[in-house]
């Protein structure tokens, strides 16, 4: 009837589906906890700007001047120096968007295994084919992917270098070094995602990769540190990629909604957004910190996980060759819920892994969750 | 350095940014009317969205359920029996999806010559190969699309069929049917774009396409009726390439702002949106009135034009073998300004016609206007 497309459905959206129920303790979810959400900063922030009739029209594609120019202005001041973003309908919309522009069918994109699954959807829509990079606790091994270039001439290496989703891990500065410097020699495109850089709880800030090499499209949320319901995200790449991403996304939605811009810009002109984020940062270290520490309570001898020093995730991986879907059923009638590891794999998925996100909950609810987790994994 | 993409930029949006000195009557934008947005309307519907911090958060793919079910009520109100649709980010973004969803590339889509620019980049960004229809002042000729079915094998049919961009026409009922039957006999695709169908100043409504075809894909707009600035459309197809779509949308940009459906869902609740678009066609009927009894003392004898019973353009050929393009150079230095018609032209163009929009001046700023273009034209 129509053409077959290579993703069916999303088992993470599928999942979502059954942890709504009230009573389940989920940390399943990637997402940022709603009661610290500056609500009325960002309802005055709406009020405002519908002052102004014009925030109903229709608008420039590359986005809002003042929204662009106060997001350069902050990812320079967080050491990326940048003249100019093209603001996107989240981040998500910054990754088709390059999809579009930079790969054709059959080219070849690397990623780390595990990766952020929605970035593997979107490129799999394009007809790219997929190639995993070896990664360990440092992230992504420079020397896998020395022999991926080589062997595989891949158009574009996905990132996710800070906090990593799912796994929380981070690319050292020495390895941000060696695969800028890659980037550069082989003409090979990197996407750096980065919505969870800010959220970091411990440890000195790593440098971009975007700072290291102008091969880089830096990819940056609004959805992490604000609020994801407004759909904002943002692209920085070199000027004539920019404006080729410009035209992919004219045809893709013409602009991004006049009204949420106008209100970002707003509210980031009014309101101390470094504050907010270090409140955000002591919040969820609290729950990083109550997960971490009730882990080996929770999960048998021989489980492995990561130590996240920022963002929203542990990686788990249980001794054996358990499959981590058919716990979450049972977890499930525990009222408890997890993400299964293996859609996270590009090529070939590790069932006995796991993601738990700590943002949503409390320490107390977080406890609770793992005293039942400690039922169905014990 | 990148893949080259087919559109290398938009002449309409090229020219806008030439058109937007405020000393310029412009007829080049397809803009509603600012003043007649209903700002006080829609800041209180932001305003009680924002009560509940859920707004903020991440949302289903599928939209806002209660802006669904609004939208789906007031479709079968309007004659097209609707149980459901997707919300999606403006309908520029439902043509995209529905791109991705149907076209591999070399696919065949048929369209109107000419067609709404936007949608001609949008399918040649697929790879699609573009095959115009011909078509008279009752629209699209049945004749002509059974000639390029048995030739070219379409995998799709794009057509505005009500108030036609950029030429106003609507398709006759008679001839609605004969696609419809064309459509179901030879298992084509017919995409039925409708931002304008509301906006009628005369003559009986027409069914729509979709009413007569399961064939049809029927996409509506909120920024035409309410505000583009919010980018607010809507796709109601059969319920498998739905499912589709909604797994494509998943892709692009997750979902559309949670924040403007839900003041979208509340404006329609709480407004009476029949109202605001029978003052909106008062107000743009007088504005189509004023450009049309102006025409004959601006046009050079010779000329032809469309006269719309509704939308928002009039469609122009001048005599002889001018270019439109270069009178508009022209025309700015007189302060006015129109679209050149060569880019709607998905074959051949001719670049002796030309698009005016009566919506966004007033009648006052009409006449002068159309006192400015004389001194070019005549």
């Amino acid at each position: 009837m129509h053409r077959t497309l290579p993703v069916a459905s999303s088992p993470v959206r599928d999942l979502l589906a059954l942890t709504s129920r009230p009573e389940v303790i989920s940390f399943a979810g990637g997402l940022p906890a709603p009661e610290l959400f500056d609500l009325d900063g960002l309802r005055a922030a709406y009020d405002l700007a519908l002052q102004d009739r014009s925030v109903l029209q229709y608008a420039p594609t590359e986005g809002n001047p003042a929204l662009r120019s106060l997001v350069s202005s902050r990812l320079t001041a967080r050491g990326l120096p940048t003249s100019d973003v093209l603001i996107t309908t989240g981040s998500q919309q910054a990754l088709t968007l390059v999809a579009t522009a930079l790969l054709s069918p059959g080219a070849v994109v690397a990623v780390e295994e595990p990766t952020y699954l929605a970035a593997l959807q979107c490129f799999q829509m394009t007809g790219a084919r997929i190639v995993p990079v070896a990664s360990d606790a440092s992230g992504l091994d420079p020397e896998s992917l020395r022999s991926v270039i080589a062997s595989e001439r891949p158009t574009l290496l996905y990132l996710v270098p800070t906090f990593a989703n799912p796994t929380g891990r981070t690319l050292s500065a020495a390895r941000r070094a060696e695969i800028a410097a890659l980037a550069q020699e082989h003409d090979l495109w990197v996407v750096e995602d980065d919505p969870y850089g800010e959220l970091r709880y411990r440890g000195p800030a790593v440098p971009s990769l975007a700072s290291m090499s102008d091969r880089t499209i830096y990819l940056g949320s609004f959805s992490k540190i604000g609020a994801p319901g407004m759909r904002l995200g943002w692209v920085k790449a070199p000027a004539d990629l920019l404006r080729t991403l410009v035209i992919v996304k004219q045809a893709a939605d013409l602009h991004t909604s006049t009204v949420d811009q106008a209100a970002a810009a707003l509210y980031l002109a009014n309101n101390d957004l470094d504050a907010h984020v270090a409140r955000l940062r002591v919040e969820y270290g609290a729950r990083r910190d109550a997960m971490i520490a009730a882990l080996p309570s929770t999960v048998p001898d021989g489980t492995t996980w990561t130590d996240p020093d920022g963002g929203m995730f542990v990686w788990l991986r249980l001794p054996g060759s358990v499959d981590t879907a058919e716990l979450l059923k049972e977890a499930l009638r525990h009222d408890v819920a997890f993400v299964p590891g293996a859609p996270f794999f590009a090529t070939t998925p590790d069932h006995a892994t796991f993601r738990m996100s700590f943002t949503t909950n409390t320490p107390a609810e977080i406890a609770e969750g793992m005293a039942r987790l400690a039922q169905v994994l014990r």
